[in-house]
């Protein structure tokens, strides 16, 4: 793959995963290296459902390096896109100078294009920054020939970027140094460790725009008093309960942590100042559906978690999977019943108990969820070997399609 | 007053404010003696637009002690309004072996007649326990002849009815003791102390009825991390500064302080497990127009607060009243614009300015509130010396109006 340098572009493709925290991140130490203030843990997303793909081309004779974006071109000199660009050729350059050969370290001066699509849409909530960046520091990778830890690399483009460079259960651990060496990613059980586990990812229909991630965090750690207590004294407590929870497959004591976590990380929302509001009628109304579904199975086979805005994600286990899609169908009823409003893996019919939709208080919500998608647990980042996957044509420009 | 002990009742007639907190009260260490786990404290509201009145009747001739709340006979047995009465009883006999002769000790032992109403609406979501507590012990120390701390009594029969015993600005102190004889109320500064302080009650069109006060802070006093860490560490810093800028007439530090000690308390119910939801579409909207504008004048003139409910508390000057008024009826059109969105004391019509609604980035949300109360704040429990006041006839049982 490395540079033969010649005129015809270099060219990789490469995908990535999302990944969704149940142990959240919230806040940074350092701003400019994405330093965490506390450790946390996701699941990979499987990429047949959610993915990002990046093509990315190298070529002597182009003039300056660039970016396309889900078909747009963006502005290449984002700071840290460049951070992302600039920490992978120096990686690669420390790999030749430590003696591997397969490095050409002219090739590494060549103007880059690069070109990424995600397969969902943007207003899906799901933070697409994690893939895209994941996407982009495993595509350059692969490119240059660079291997092994690559992690710490995609933290600096998007700090849960280095989550989704790894498959399964996937923790962030922190670190310690200023540098930031030690911030990187760790994969905590590969994806075939829970085959069980099922994820619906319940798209609301959001009324506007939420504050921004980058933003919001910064002003928490700035005014939340609640938040620095959560990230010291709660969250290391936390996250170990929930690696055991996962290494034991125990659905009950994974899915209230991660509830708890998803309700702690939105009360440091509200204890920022201005507070921030990411959950909305929708969302509550989802909470309060799954602790009502709960309470009637008599035990926890639903958990919710919600990132910054509206959008609920759901873990339950494949034997509860078909029921809990139809009480959500059955108190968000959808505009239409066809397959606009479900995406992804199939779920079984299931028919509801008058009992069970009874002993849910709750008002039905029309159109309060415009789609759902149905993924399990996946793997980290591909390499696409087919050609025919190339995002960028013989021209190195996205192609008609893309 | 205490009684002469023939066959005619004895009656006393009082009154009692709403209080409502800035540093707010959630959570008790004591269940039955109702000790909190952090001090608050309060402003109370002036009683010429909410206040409870309450009436005691005292015969020998009584078969049984009974009461009435606004109109409707209620059990009498309700284990505060117990606690209540033996606490005024006993220590009226402590007064009378300490050797006040004034005291009838076998006046202690006759039934009582109790009729309570409140002058606002139970939908204003006001805690009327507070007011409704406050005057009950109130009344019954006259009736009894019993002066001096009555805080302590009040605390019994609702936490937040001690500040109720006050006027002004009052902090309950939580006290160290486990039998709760120092967990008292505490006049700060008297409500002349702050003329120009105004107080606007936004009654919310609530959806539902939310978690009740009782059961929500004892749920989240077992499950939230978070609020432990506020009651242990943050709330004792925030006191001694309110303190401080009521002391100092601060305006900006008691409006910034208060509405971070709301924001903070909705964040420890969030982080209750389940999650407790007080806030609703109308109440988010209430905050976010509250900092826009404060932001849109450059400097603090408004703060909200919430307790468990939707309804929005206003606290602002004198000054910024009629601006603010007019906002209000702006971003939330009224229904009609007759006096029904608009009670209590008169305000100024204001103009917007073009530039002020343009800067505001809100829909408004029609009907959202369903009116105003303005007001101010105002002084203790009251004695009414006119029989008029009476609530209960010369039969001793509510009047025909009551």
């Amino acid at each position: 793959m490395p540079g033969d340098n010649v005129g015809k572009p270099q060219m990789v493709t490469c995908t990535a995963p999302v990944n969704i925290a149940v142990i959240k991140y919230w806040g940074k130490r350092n701003e400019e290296l994405i330093l965490p203030i506390n450790s946390s843990l996701s699941v990979t997303l499987h990429q047949d459902q959610l993915k990002t793909t990046t093509t990315v081309a190298s070529c002597r004779s182009f003039q300056e390096d660039r970016i396309w974006l889900n078909g747009k071109e963006e502005d290449v000199n984002h700071p840290r896109l460049q951070s992302c660009l600039r920490e992978i050729r120096r990686l690669a350059r420390k790999r030749r100078s430590d003696g591997d050969p397969s490095v050409d370290v002219t090739f590494l001066s060549h103007k880059v294009h690069i070109c990424s699509v995600n397969n969902f849409p943007t207003a899906a909530g799901l933070a697409s920054s994690a893939a895209g960046f994941a996407c982009l520091v495993y595509t350059l990778a692969q490119l240059y020939g660079v291997e092994g830890e690559l992690s710490g690399i995609a933290r600096q483009g998007s700090g849960s970027a280095c989550r989704s460079m790894y498959g399964g259960f996937v923790q962030w651990i922190m670190g310690q140094r200023a540098d930031g060496k030690d911030s990187v990613a760790q994969q905590v059980e590969p994806e075939s460790h829970w085959p069980e586990l099922r994820i619906l990812v319940l798209v609301a229909s959001a009324e506007r725009k939420p504050v921004g991630s980058t933003s919001g965090m910064q002003t928490s750690v700035e005014t939340s008093r609640l938040l620095k207590h959560r990230a010291d004294s709660v969250v290391p407590d936390r996250l170990k309960q929930m690696i055991e929870a996962v290494h034991k497959k125990d659905f009950a004591a994974f899915a209230e942590l991660t509830m708890k976590d998803s309700n702690q990380f939105h009360a440091t929302c509200l204890d920022t100042y201005p507070p921030i509001f990411y959950l909305n009628n929708v969302s509550r109304q989802v909470i309060s559906l799954v602790h009502q579904y709960n309470r009637h199975c008599g035990e926890t086979r639903v958990a919710y978690t919600f990132d910054a805005g509206p959008n609920a994600v759901i873990y339950t286990l494949q034997e509860h999977l078909a029921e809990f899609v139809q009480v959500v169908r059955h108190f968000f009823p959808p505009e239409s019943n066809g397959e606009k409003f479900f995406k992804g893996l199939p779920v079984d019919h299931a028919v509801l108990s008058e009992e069970l939709t009874k002993d849910i208080c709750l008002e039905p919500m029309p159109k309060g969820i415009s789609y759902i998608i149905s993924t399990e647990a996946g793997p980290g980042p591909c390499v696409m070997q087919d050609p025919i996957q190339h995002l960028l044509g013989a021209d190195a420009l996205p192609k008609k399609n893309v």
